[in-house]
């Protein structure tokens, strides 16, 4: 590969990784809170999932994904992503 | 539900949208870039997936999640299911 196209690349490169670091630590700072909610729900004997609770998330987060030019489809399969995880967790949680 | 258990777990659903709305912007801006790196890698012909950089990316983000207390498993995960998307969006410019 030409030295041009390389430094190119790398530039790019820098940028996606800057923006995966910011992205570990948010997804972190959202499982830290998640975690105060599982043990919350726990506590105060409240199912883990919340059906009506995620259709409102996603159906704002797809809102977002829109205005800022993101595929709104995949907004949502990111979003169900992370919420089966957080689900998964809040029955470890409750288990204990 | 009580009201004091509503407010509570209203207060931390509150957060968790903010987290949510950065997320999206975060990984929008993601996109944006990897965009550019598809039409970047078409016009100079470089193939769309790039196997021992993602190899870098995941070890990396792994040692990140493991400092902010998130689980590398599910960082790694996650960003596989990102790339995933990003390679099929390198495929589609591509093919024009």
């Amino acid at each position: 590969m030409a030295e041009d196209i390389k430094a190119a690349l790398a530039g790019f490169r820098g940028s996606i990784d800057n923006l995966d670091a910011a992205l570990i630590y948010l997804v972190s700072e959202r499982f830290k809170l998640t975690q105060k909610v599982g043990e919350f729900k726990r506590d105060h004997d409240l199912p883990p999932a919340d059906p009506a609770r995620e259709e409102k998330q996603i159906a704002r987060l797809r809102a977002l994904a829109q205005q800022s030019h993101l595929d709104p489809d995949f907004a949502e399969r990111l979003l169900r992503f992370i919420i089966d995880e957080v689900i998964h967790n809040h029955e470890r949680i409750r288990k204990g």
